[in-house]
């Protein structure tokens, strides 16, 4: 199938490489001209502008975004659409947040334009062997590009997830789920940290992979990681988070759902941030003013 | 290997038939003189009393329980020690306390006794095809068993944890990371139950599988319980849990080490057991206090 791509950092760039493989005629645009060219080099046709990029693909045309949620994205679109026809799909593969795909949707649909949104999984290793995909649209869109998804994802790792907007709110509480997953398995290996025990925590990885019931592939990211560095001894325990945590928490109080662990964990990571913290001042100060507890000092 | 076998529950039967699968002579009790029958049926060697097991075993002798935490475990080394020797192996399989465990080894210890614990996981399936064993105890006691655990363990699922006692801790903190991820995975899925979108549960549990992040047992588990019952409608959501959970976070308090995940998810058990809660009550009557808003009455 003939598709356009735009955005070739490391997941644009996997994925080409990935739809490529599949013999899938690539048209590959990026604001960074050498982008353009290395991907050139592995057989994309390259294309110096949204409306090359657009000029290139025969209507109707299927193009991937993969690019920063938030301006560029929007950005991408103003430009773009109006080189597009009635017809065309327009696929964001990015982290956007649901509630603005789902206007960007209307403002397309408007137009005739189908706008899909793909929910994307992996990493840049399923970027470039095959991507988990949780997409939402227009029935007739997500049948057309479904040979294309199904090419580029890992066997059952392709989802129609539903109505417009699906796919990424589906993206969204995956990332929810992530944190607070990514925080119990935190929170053990604390405990063990502190525990009288002398455990080699590569080799309680590897074992908690093997037949235990918390197998799972960020476990196996830690095997990996303590292989590397036994104590984790050159990382500081700074979490950042991209900002699907806090979508996921945002609507999980607009639709009134209880989600206390995921909440708990992106506030975890708030607190990593910070070195000191203003309620850690109040708690201190509390405790002075009532029972004279002495305070650390500054 | 000849292996004594105290308890023939679903997980003791399923282990012995893994050990006699794996040419171990199995000397077998139970109190329940059928569950004895039934295995002796299989292979194994039938014994009708912890005396006729110890007298059938050849010294040193080695010996796996498999019993309920507690009083019962406690129970069965009482009754069996008196008929141990010097050099003995007696291997706790079951889900104790490590500090019991600890205590135990001390005891053991003074009789020359070896007391080895093994934290067990992988459930039924795994005691019949493969378990992953964390096992804690004197070296000379672990070399002793290690080819017999090995060839009962999943591939790379078995580890020599360290001291004593450290394969039950390493057991209870694998059960407080399974509490909390899958404390996770539940909240993900309420989120999705209260969105506007009309997903198919299944399929999103088996997308989540297929080169997702959050790939993992516990979702082939989901996998398959929503291929069954795709709304959960049969099934109230009370989570029972069986102790572990508390153990790991009383430990976390005492270590004070911050586990507020692995204890959040705990809590929401409890929470998950009462119709209605006495906070609520509190929290209901102080709004109604202050503000005169109105209370639900009962």
């Amino acid at each position: 199938m003939e598709v356009g791509l735009v955005g070739l950092g490391k997941m644009g760039y996997n994925l080409a490489l990935n739809m490529l493989d599949k013999k899938h005629e690539v048209v590959a645009y990026d604001t960074v001209g050498e982008h353009v060219e290395r991907i050139a080099k592995e057989g994309a046709i390259g294309a110096d502008s949204l409306a090359a990029l657009a000029e290139k693909l025969k209507a109707p045309r299927v193009i991937i975004m993969l690019v920063p949620a938030g301006k560029i994205t929007s950005q991408v679109i103003e430009e773009l659409v109006p080189y597009l026809e009635k017809g065309d799909i327009l696929i964001d593969a990015g982290n956007s947040n649901y509630k603005d795909t789902l206007a960007r949707y209307t403002q397309l649909k408007e137009k005739g334009i189908y706008f899909v949104d793909c929910g994307t999984s992996g990493g840049t290793e399923g970027a470039r062997h095959g991507i988990c995909a949780m997409v939402g649209g227009d029935p007739e869109a997500l049948a057309y590009i479904t040979p294309l998804f199904e090419s580029i994802s890992v066997p059952n790792g392709f989802l129609k997830a539903g109505q417009p907007g699906s796919g990424h709110f589906l993206k969204m509480v995956h990332n929810g789920i992530e944190y607070g997953m990514m925080q119990a398995i935190g929170e053990g290996f604390e405990i063990l940290d502190k525990s009288p025990f002398d455990y080699d925590y590569e080799a309680v990885a590897r074992v908690w992979n093997n037949g235990s019931v918390i197998r799972s592939w960020l476990m196996e990211l830690m095997q990996n990681a303590f292989s590397k560095q036994p104590r984790l001894e050159n990382i500081k325990g700074v979490m950042h988070s991209s900002g699907e945590g806090i979508w996921t928490v945002e609507t999980a109080m607009e639709l009134q759902a209880s989600a206390p662990v995921i909440a708990l964990s992106q506030f975890m990571r708030f607190r990593s941030l910070e070195d000191d913290t203003f309620h850690g001042k109040v708690v201190a100060a509390l405790r002075n003013e009532f029972g004279g507890h002495a305070v650390v000092k500054k």
